[in-house]
């Protein structure tokens, strides 16, 4: 039998505790071993919790048990956790954690500490679906050309509404608050930082690369407008918030905003709180992972699975899914280096020679159109919506300081990157 | 270093090879060891291969060569195959395999013959898709409920076409034979008994079942009409050959053939000759995996992960995901033992009181009707199509025999399963 330690019994902590017991049958029969919760550590004592274990608010009271094998580290935040971690593998205890922030700052350290002891992390990003086994086994003959990932249900519940539902922005967020969906603060959620921690694991198992959460571009969904969406909607976009990681040149780009893609990908078909993963290797082509992002059970299957694992193979494979280094390794662009399409709204004056003037602009910068709509707003002004070919991110930034010095353009421009 | 030795070396052995060369910087820092191909085993020497490993026609130059640490087994058939492999496993070899129909027979022989040696075969199932990962490691906390899976690309590119392009089945058969998605003989392919092979290896993982193809009810595409087709579309289905695996009391249903799908489910959306299978687990909910399931690079992606996997961990996991059986395990539904929808389609005189003797004797089999739909067929005859709620497979083929002897059915009936 393997003894289990649980710190911080949530939601998560809770459906771990259930699956142990309810499904002790097959996890038992693949583990060849029991798997079983024993201890658990909470804040709060009196708060009642579904779970048979014994619990303390003492985090020593798991850490120093010799018989603990294995702590689950639920508590969420990042320094806090950071020390427990480092002392239970300090005590030679695998780790099993679904804590992506934490991960975000402090993996590297967290492989050094752990050296030969198991730490495992599949409920870290995308809840129940295997997508850390499939990039760092199922993947491994591959060198990884992008990623493009739907990994915040929340935003993607909340923009399927939008798009498909034409629910604005606010009504949607309320909403998404009352279901559960969305914190009292959606910030971490809808401003993208979730998005990016998850995309920061994914990178360093996929190209072995350090980066934090500041050294990236990270947007969120918060200024999507009703124009936004018909853009959207006339060209046949699906309007997602993407963590994405692409390889170019030496360097690897990584970044979270919302991303206008073709209906016609597979992964513009990953709605509502679904979450969805599509990774292209040199060799495998594309493959795509899709399944629930978040909810108790979906992330408490994931920790299970590590369980598995551990109590199979031990260690296993290595923690980051590099057993040495690169000898050449991909370097990370500057955040704001991109290159892709972009979608570009303006509200201009609505007399001739306006789109001339537009278009010498873009033209000056190397931008090229793909498509453009125009449409009028009131009586003196129209509303453009306009598509470009590939260019530098700089060129367009310039491009949209440049409009903004126009007294044509008769509000700030917006703008969304277009991945196809 | 680990040394390869690679018997049968055609497409998929040629980009094992390439993969091994053009990747070696990536698949050596997560191996932590070179992996080399060495040697390779040929029918016919005198054919032009791509490759720089040293070429025999007898296998026992690499079953004998005491240097050779990895046997890849890429032969195609059953038992010569059978006995290579066990004769490398006794050496003590670890042996990667993409044999479906070697494994649809002896999955259960090798894995007591493989011991601790390593046995891997990741590339037997979905090609690139690490779909063998996914339900061996990502999804061990689950009872699966359901496994859906879209496993044979010649079988989808030609449904995808015949429902999206209206080309008739002799029409695209030739074509995908042109194109080199389909065999001389598609049998093999067409007729479901390539997605059986694979189903079975699925189910093994799943539930630790030992099933035979003999032993699951296996139907192909043969059979499609337009009228079939039209129905599809009418009813917005999407329609696909599918390898099912399926819990029921204590039982799992498994079985390959046509069937209908509501275009809204994330696995309708597999279009071409990509492969997509969806997982339902009791926890987890539905998660699904998508990729190239065929092709020499994406095969070889997955045999060059297990090749990666050996190097870094030995033997892993139990070759097929259990290291003890299930204390209560399910049993095989018998063959024609199903509970689904049905779509059925005949042509009756069109004439007063017909409808009413058809629907009279559903009635009487507990068939009851979900959607109808009545065409004229000729002057004197009209097509009646209509699908059904959950029944018995025992009912719907009674009711289609006592169909047949009525004189106002005026051809052989028309079946097809719908799944939602």
């Amino acid at each position: 039998m393997l003894k289990i330690g649980i710190i911080g019994v949530g939601t998560v902590g809770q459906s771990v505790c259930q699956i142990l017991e309810q499904n002790k049958d097959i996890i038992t029969a693949r583990a060849g071993v029991e798997l079983k919760a024993i201890s658990g550590v909470v804040n709060n004592l009196s708060k009642k919790r579904d779970v048979s274990i014994s619990l303390s608010d003492d985090v020593d009271t798991i850490l120093d048990d010799d018989s603990i094998d294995i702590v689950v580290e639920l508590m969420g935040g990042v320094e806090k956790p950071y020390e427990v971690v480092k002392k239970a593998l300090q005590k030679g205890k695998a780790v099993v954690t679904a804590n992506k922030a934490l991960l975000a700052y402090h993996r590297y350290e967290l492989q050094e500490i752990a050296g030969e002891t198991p730490f495992e992390f599949e409920a870290a990003v995308a809840g129940g679906i295997p997508i850390i086994t499939a990039l760092r086994e199922g993947l491994g003959a591959n060198h990884i050309l992008s990623i493009k990932g739907i990994i915040n249900g929340t935003c993607n519940y909340m923009l399927d509404k939008m798009i498909n539902e034409n629910i604005p922005y606010d009504v949607i967020l309320k909403e998404a608050q009352e279901l559960g969906y969305a914190e009292a603060d959606p910030t971490f959620d809808v401003g993208g930082f979730d998005a990016a921690h998850k995309l920061l694991i994914l990178a360093s198992l996929a190209y072995g690369i350090d980066a934090k959460p500041e050294d990236i571009l990270i947007e969120g969904i918060e200024n999507i407008t009703s124009e936004d969406i018909e853009f959207a909607k006339e060209f046949n976009y699906a309007l997602k918030l993407l963590g994405i990681a692409k390889t170019r040149d030496d360097m690897v780009e990584l970044r979270v905003h919302p991303v206008l893609i073709p209906n016609s990908e597979m992964i513009a078909k990953v709605d509502g709180v679904m979450n969805g993963v599509s990774v292209i290797g040199d060799k495998v082509g594309e493959t795509l992972y899709y399944g629930a992002g978040a909810g108790g059970d979906a992330t408490a299957s994931a920790v299970v699975a590590n369980l598995i694992d551990i109590a199979r193979k031990g260690k296993g494979s290595p923690m980051l899914g590099f057993k040495k280094p690169l000898e050449v390794g991909l370097k990370l662009a500057p955040k704001g280096d991109i290159q892709t399409k972009y979608y570009l709204r303006l509200q201009v004056e609505d007399k001739a020679g306006v789109l001339s003037k537009l278009t010498t602009i873009l033209g000056e910068k190397n931008i090229s159109i793909q498509n453009m709509v125009q449409k009028p707003c009131d009586d003196t002004s129209a509303i453009l919506l306009l598509s470009t070919h590939i260019c530098n991110e700089k060129d367009i930034k310039d491009a949209l300081d440049i409009f903004e010095t126009q007294h044509i353009v008769l509000s700030k421009p917006a703008m969304i990157r277009i991945e196809e």
